[in-house]
């Protein structure tokens, strides 16, 4: 695991470029005992080569086992250990909708739920209510008013919203109020620290607000709101990395993530590898560091659809040489974790990773970028926290440790 | 290394069965430079083939060169960081002949000695006096009454007995009776905390009650008892895992740590592997995991019988069928350590392990079952806590960390 303290300490502002290319949910698994992966399906003549030319591995974001959501696991691969540094659910939806958090706010995450006329929950989503229906209340929501805080209310998807209150001396102690359960009543909000007591009590005004403005609607008639939670202040990428870093990413929880690290988020026209691409070539000359996210490899796992996600895999080897052309450094090709079309969701299984640099980076017994490729791999099976002290390595970054 | 607080938070009650199949001490070494170990030279068509389909490795029990006892060598199988979570010798000598130790019970291991007219020390293990003797000493021992407790002395082997002491506010934290060094006499027992007072008095009273029972023994006319223990009170599969366990053991010390981590302990009919298999197949339905425990590998490989070793391993090959029928979602087949035929002893080689689950678990470059093949596989070198995270991932029993 990266100790941010020493990395401190050796690192320096001179040194190589840095690409760390995510393929958001790359790993996979074979549809049939002894088939390929999706990765190992697609037709990727450039990343083969640079599997060949570089190092190889596979990546464990969490701990064996376990199958870590993407603000973890980016966190991970941002050389931050997720156990130590956790973001909380009301940030993560914040900066999933790409609402511009201040340092001082403190976000929750709401539901739209049902409840009987004795007011206890009968259903925990509200029938999963339409992301337009969601839309309406909010507006809704936004008329109430509480005393010294600015208050947002954004819809994030089907009955979900974001909840944000702006203020001197928030605090995020506040217990959820979703009791998880049917047949039992909100919970009030509680302060869980002394210094929570106004926070809870303006939480607990809202919900008594909101009440009223939805008793007309059939299963969206109450909220609960749980996971408060503020920027939790991470080290920033210049102070502890002394990178200029920018993130290039299209979907709005990983712009999120890279600013919580101190990230320069570069606008992107359109959204294909190329477009992506062509944004890191306009802004070459200006940072050190590019974050370059890749959605729909996690997008098609989830569907299910190996076939899609082996084509988007195959696009961006397609534009890969766009990257290239700019010479980097050091070039790492990797996941935040597995999404297999299997599974159709996020897995426990370590992610296929190449490092590249010219010149500087040993070469393995890989001879193409797959998962049991990457099993033979130098850099055998190792912690995603890992890969920035490598890629710093690599790119001459850090001095000497001890004389 | 599993984090129990994470992997508490994660593991959920449902989802696939899991069986950890352990031969005790499977490791080995060849007989000569460049020959196979006894894994490797066992005919083992059903655990290659489940190598093939599955992801092999090799496990470390506690750190790189050490060679684990059995207790710590099966908390690290079952998750327990062994050198956090550990088992007192006196507690291990009593869970090894079946005694059933209650969590308030101090167990101390005893041993006979000689000493000589001015009572030093002139033989630690009285002339090694057998086993019938022993049983024969400790009926009298057995005579003695202490104030308040009640006193249980058995049997081990050779010179080695038990002593438990049953009663209310009795602690373990007592000093070692013996010098360690002839020519000593035993020390007197010594409370190494003040709540160990009385307990410490209690030891000496045994003791000296002890020394005219004996007198007129050539060898064993004195005792010295160490390793005061009790139940460590560890963590339970159900609390942790969210896994209802079962123990199919026939030694009694695996039984015993078995009970120790809240697995219940299920009765085999024989000692034969498929005998033990029998009994999982009784009780399949009753149990979400099962560990297996296969002695005589060890015990063959403590004998310096080779061959030996190689055809246990072969009884299990045959009869791994059995289990196979019953469809678990998840097979691990490991050893706790290595015990080679060529050192007589366990030994702190890495253990050859695969994990096999169908259409959940990747497979890699391991062509069979041995220690060369597995060091191809993608499990890598990895330490043996991590083995119950991985099987409850690949059982989709952990939700995914984070948002």
């Amino acid at each position: 695991m990266a100790n941010f303290d020493v990395i401190r300490e050796l690192a320096q502002e001179d040194g190589g470029k840095i690409v760390l290319l995510v393929m958001d949910g790359l790993g996979g698994l074979p549809l049939q005992p002894g088939g390929p992966t999706e990765l190992e399906a697609a037709r990727t003549p450039v990343m083969d080569r640079l599997a060949r030319e570089g190092i190889t591995g596979l990546s464990v974001p969490i701990g064996a086992g376990i199958a870590p959501g993407s603000g973890p696991a980016h966190l991970a691969l941002f050389g931050y250990d997720p156990l130590v540094y956790q973001i909380g659910r009301g940030v993560l939806e914040a900066l999933g909708i790409g609402f511009d958090l201040q340092p001082n706010d403190v976000a929750g995450r709401g539901n739209f739920c049902t409840v009987d006329a004795n007011g206890v929950i009968v259903d925990r989503r509200a029938g999963r209510i339409p992301t337009s229906l969601c839309a309406q209340l909010v507006e809704r929501l936004r008329t109430i008013r509480l005393p010294g805080v600015e208050v947002f209310v954004e819809p994030v998807k089907d009955y979900r919203f974001v909840l944000v209150l702006r203020g001197d001396k928030l605090s995020p102690q506040v217990s959820e109020t979703d009791p998880l359960v049917l047949g039992k009543p909100p919970l009030p909000a509680r302060p869980e620290a002394p210094e929570a007591a106004r926070t809870a009590e303006l939480v607990n005004q809202f919900i008594e607000a909101a009440r009223p403005l939805l008793a007309d609607q059939p299963a969206a008639n109450m909220i609960t709101i749980r996971g408060w939670s503020k920027d939790p202040n991470l080290p920033k990428f210049a102070d502890v990395y002394k990178l200029k870093a920018a993130a290039v990413a299209v979907y709005p929880m990983y712009k999120g993530v890279s600013k919580l690290v101190g990230m320069t988020v570069l606008p992107v026209s359109g959204e294909s590898p190329a477009d992506e691409f062509n944004t890191v070539r306009a802004h070459w000359e200006e940072y050190d560091f590019f974050f370059v996210h890749i959605k729909p490899t996690d997008s098609r796992g989830e569907d299910g659809d190996f076939e899609a996600k082996v084509r988007v895999i195959e696009t961006v080897d397609e534009a890969l040489p766009m990257l290239l052309d700019l010479k980097p450094d050091v070039l790492i090709i990797t996941g935040d974790h597995s999404t297999p079309a299997l599974l159709r969701s996020h897995s426990w299984h370590p992610v296929p990773t190449l490092l590249w640099a010219p010149g500087r980076a040993r070469s393995d017994a890989a001879q193409a970028f797959g998962e049991t490729e990457c099993s033979r791999g130098a850099l055998g099976l190792f912690p995603a926290t890992d890969l920035m002290p490598l890629a710093l390595g690599h790119a001459l970054r850090l001095v000497r440790y001890g004389a």
